[in-house]
């Protein structure tokens, strides 16, 4: 088996972690900022350095290739540089970096392989500056539209209503359609990322072997009642708003808890107005979302909040549904590979289901396509504390280049 | 019995709505700001014009006051004029332009009467740009510190950090600590206000007979849990902040509920910490209110809240106690005087306790006290909306006149 330097991943992480760095040790790396565009740079510089000749497609996602037979298509790895506001310094620059440190180790040790081995950057991951998630992954896969993505208008306060059309344009790195991933032009897919979550990291397991990734459905509950003075309005003619919120609140996680364990629901955000001390809350507003990797269970959960009347508690209480994503399952012979590279390896692992999205799961619909999860310390995600160990990194990193070279013999 | 002007009072209600005036039809007028001061120099203008002799004290207190024989002590009646944000054109300014119509009325009708009578305007009532509520009361009664509301700074953005004790010196209308109204000075303290809740309203009665105000106190809870990653944290393994809220809501509202009816308690105000849709909230907090006329039930409010465990759902539940205002009787002989005043004019009224403080409450440490509450349609007060009509507030005032010409008379 092939192994990796986890000296030379230290240092490039190292090294992309000044790019957005914020002052607490976290990143700010929105998508086709300052800070990413020099990210972008210094990718460009060290995979050219190596040899390896770049092109970019028409939604800015760089392809940096290691030669093989022109004849075959490409075998594909990397992910995505753009981060949270506050983020950390592993989640998608770890799989851009390993993926990197793989071919790196390739050229270095001069591994004989067939197929072009492909280092890519997906663009705009995170929607943090301008939504939706996973743009250029969705666009390429046919699963997002691309007017509707170019029209996409920055969320950052400081941008002034630019466009991801016009920050593209103004970028440097915006290529051809034809230099688009396809079926045709690549067989395989690996995008190695940290896991988000708790699981790897408090099982004490080195590798995620992911299955798919979760269906997710998402809600915004809408609960309006009557402002009054909290001094004054006896209990029995109240129409409290956050009343009615905490009982239907309640509800669901009464309800969702007789459905199946595997399922993960979350109510992460709440308002209320007037939100003072002595006001009866007139409008409370919350979110949920929930996922499985089952849709079955996914579609109990919207009977669910379906089931919920239109009037709790004399408040009346509205639902949107405000996002729906499918899930998908990965390519199984990919799946199996990932997991018999850590066997081989010697590498702790476990079959999982991702929770959060990944361009992965879109490419996966044009493409065969396997996942590699690394543990997250603590389960801190999108946070300044996100934090992998080198050791659990580096053991992601020779994964991901035993099984390109195992692909690459096989395919 | 008496009647006084609706179509003055009509008139000096639609005048003084100018003074702070919002472009939706409500009042900001806090305290000693702009707005404030132009409505004082209009009130003391139109006591001057009906030969009131006018004094302020060293809280900005004003006192305007009809001659009468002058070894007897004042009745006083009067109010407050400053407002919260965006508040309405009836909370304070009824009782003071109130006032001034009874006394406007004296004059004109040239009715006899043997005591001062004096209105007063109650300066910060609303605490809104200078905490604490009632100050100028609170100081004069002896319930508040003088040396720490003259030190309390602005809660207004537009303010950069001025004083209570500074806005006060700049205000003009700062005079002498020997003009404060005492218990050897005045004989009585009649207060008109709205009733700034429903009861009166939905009961369809004239005038609220006041028996006193009630016992508060409030809490802040802070519950602490662990932010994690929505979609991939299993529910066994969550720290739910907003889950332990909601739990621990219900419970207050479980355990109150066993109480008496007529007590009222409110959670109004809650914040959530990253508050994202797909974070597991770390931090909530939330305030509770609650209020009775009877001491012990209030206590029975802490008992509960001491009854919290320290954790629940995994989650630390820290609980502060953040006020804690005693509630006051008023003068049993003068609340029978205003019952009998509705009465002889034949306006329906009945008994009611005060949720919210009035400077009434403070006052009545130091001289006998009543209150006259009038309705407030649907209940709605510290917001635009607040309305009492022309017609319920006239009979108010009616009780207020004809009640200090019977204390005139019997005192």
């Amino acid at each position: 088996m092939y192994k990796c330097s986890k000296q030379r991943l230290y240092e490039r992480i190292k090294i992309f972690s000044r790019f957005g760095e914020t002052p607490t040790g976290g990143i700010t790396r929105l998508s086709l900022s300052r800070a990413d565009l020099t990210a972008r740079n210094e990718f460009c510089k060290r995979c050219a350095a190596l040899g390896m000749y770049i092109s970019m497609d028409d939604m800015a996602n760089i392809y940096a290739t290691i030669p093989g037979d022109p004849s075959l298509p490409s075998i594909m790895i990397g992910s995505h540089i753009d981060s949270v506001r506050s983020g950390g310094n592993y989640d998608g620059v770890l799989g851009v970096l390993g993926a990197l440190e793989a071919a790196e180790t390739i050229v270095a040790q001069n591994i004989q392989h067939r197929h072009p081995i492909t280092v890519v950057v997906w663009t705009n991951a995170e929607g943090s500056r301008f939504q939706p998630t996973m743009m250029a992954s969705g666009v390429i896969s046919g699963k997002l539209d691309k007017s509707q993505a170019l029209y996409s208008v920055s969320t950052d306060p400081e941008d002034s209503g630019i466009t991801f059309g016009e920050a593209l344009e103004e970028s440097g790195f915006k290529g051809e359609e034809y230099n688009r991933a396809t079926g045709e032009n690549c067989i395989a897919f690996i995008e190695l990322h940290v896991e988000q979550g708790p699981i790897l990291d408090r099982d004490g397991v080195d590798i995620g072997v992911v299955q798919g990734v979760c269906d997710m459905v998402d809600f915004e509950f809408t609960i309006k009642g009557q402002a009054d003075h909290a001094g004054t309005t006896p209990m029995r003619y109240r129409r409290d708003a956050l009343f009615a919120a905490t009982k239907t609140i309640q509800y669901l996680h009464d309800e969702f808890d007789k459905l199946d364990p595997n399922l993960v629901y979350t109510i992460g955000k709440i308002s209320c107005h007037p939100n003072v001390y002595s006001s009866i809350p007139d409008l409370v507003k919350f979110t949920l979302d929930a996922r499985h990797r089952d849709p079955t269970i996914v579609e109990s959960v919207l009977d669910i909040v379906n089931s919920i009347p239109a009037e709790t508690e004399k408040c009346k209480v509205g639902i949107k549904e405000t996002c729906r994503r499918g899930g998908v399952q990965f390519y199984k012979p990919y799946v199996d590979i990932v997991e018999a590279c850590a066997d081989e390896l010697g590498y702790s692992h476990r079959s999982i289901y991702s929770g959060p999205g990944h361009d992965a799961q879109y490419i996966s619909e044009i493409i065969p396509t396997a996942m590699i999860l690394v543990p997250s310390e603590g389960g801190y995600s999108h946070c300044e504390r996100e934090h992998t160990s080198m050791d659990s990194c580096i053991k992601g990193v020779n994964v991901l280049l035993n099984m390109i070279l195992k692909l690459d013999a096989m395919l």
